[in-house]
């Protein structure tokens, strides 16, 4: 997988990309990450890429024609399956949008910031907008961290252990059991007996009845 | 505010809290971040801090005692407002959630990472489980840069222009309408008339109804 991401400000996802899974997975050759600093495609020697609302009002637009011409290039170079725009007012990211991305060969990610962008440039190039959440933050930076990191560690060979993101909370609309690990006892506080029982049906029902119990506790919405 | 950090990979978080926003929060000294490496307080030499689950299973625990050790002795130098678990199945966080926070003096964000921690972190320690949405990430990092984003950036004060955070999406349960910058007309796409008109009363009103009309159509579930 390729993803080129565009931002006013690369150098806020540097150490995302070089720790933890996604390094491993860019060492592995599974996945190439391209920054892209929108100021490259400012249309004048200020490297202006933002400008005032039409209309008045707080906030700066990021322009339409240093993002079109920006986009248009990477478009001359190879096809992209997704124009991905991070905006607070996107689809909320969700587990299956994740899984449908991680199977695609090539996308690109557009870091919102200020404002947002020229709504010009979501007519002429963007196929998909995503909201992290429903809360602001100061950019789509850490939106493109978050969507890269969830879709990246979905694609096999990249997490050692298969296994452990097939169990993970919501692949099965169930929030995860509660977990222990050494000692057996702590100020007082138990490791639950059914799991030191070496009983692994009984493990198991108990995992599944304690996942349903917290999910119906918790987060009704998903049973 | 202060807000200590607690992480088996705090060098993942290095380039948020460098740029942008928390910065500029930071060298304004309206917010402090401090970041305690978990292995700090590791059992042994081998500065474990993780073993395998009580019942079996894939993925590694995060064990109890190193976290009860770096949560004890950061409450016995300060009071904590919060000590907030990022965890994919903690609340969803809002911007609710982010406006009650940003008022807050002392908070301790715990990044889980691997397969969680022992439940019984949980029981001794933590106040608050916060999820930035129903996806998988590696681990807790990246959510606690967007937590203290979207906190951070409420303070008054770290904003240049208070007015702006005022009219993002979701202060007002609206998404935002439409925005548009220099040029009128790019590639026969034209600027709306009624933003150019210099009639404000006539703006507002149609940026409401836009506002209203947009949530409708994606988020109606906002309305």
């Amino acid at each position: 997988m390729r993803i080129d991401i565009i931002s006013v400000l690369p150098e806020l996802m540097e150490s995302p990309f070089k720790t933890s899974i996604l390094k491993r997975a860019m060492d592995k050759g599974l996945a190439e990450v391209h920054f892209h600093h929108l100021r490259d495609w400012a249309i004048n020697k200020h490297r202006q890429v933002d400008d005032e609302p039409y209309g008045g009002g707080a906030g700066m637009v990021m322009m339409v024609e240093p993002l079109d011409r920006c986009i248009s290039e990477l478009k001359s170079h190879r096809d992209y399956d997704e124009v991905i725009y991070l905006t607070p007012d996107g689809v909320t990211l969700n587990q299956k949008i994740a899984n449908t991305l991680s199977i695609k060969n090539n996308l690109i990610f557009l870091c919102g910031h200020y404002k947002g962008i020229d709504q010009r440039v979501r007519e002429l190039h963007i196929t998909r907008e995503i909201s992290i959440g429903d809360y602001v933050l100061t950019g789509g930076e850490l939106a493109a961290c978050v969507l890269a990191d969830s879709v990246i560690r979905l694609i096999p060979g990249v997490l050692n252990d298969e296994q452990s993101a097939l169990t993970d909370s919501f692949q099965d609309d169930l929030l995860s059991p509660p977990i222990y690990t050494r000692p057996e006892s702590y100020k007082g506080l138990e490791v639950p007996k059914v799991l030191l029982s070496g009983n692994f049906a009984q493990i198991e029902e108990w995992r599944h009845d304690e996942a349903v119990r917290i999910t119906r506790e918790k987060r009704p919405d998903l049973l």
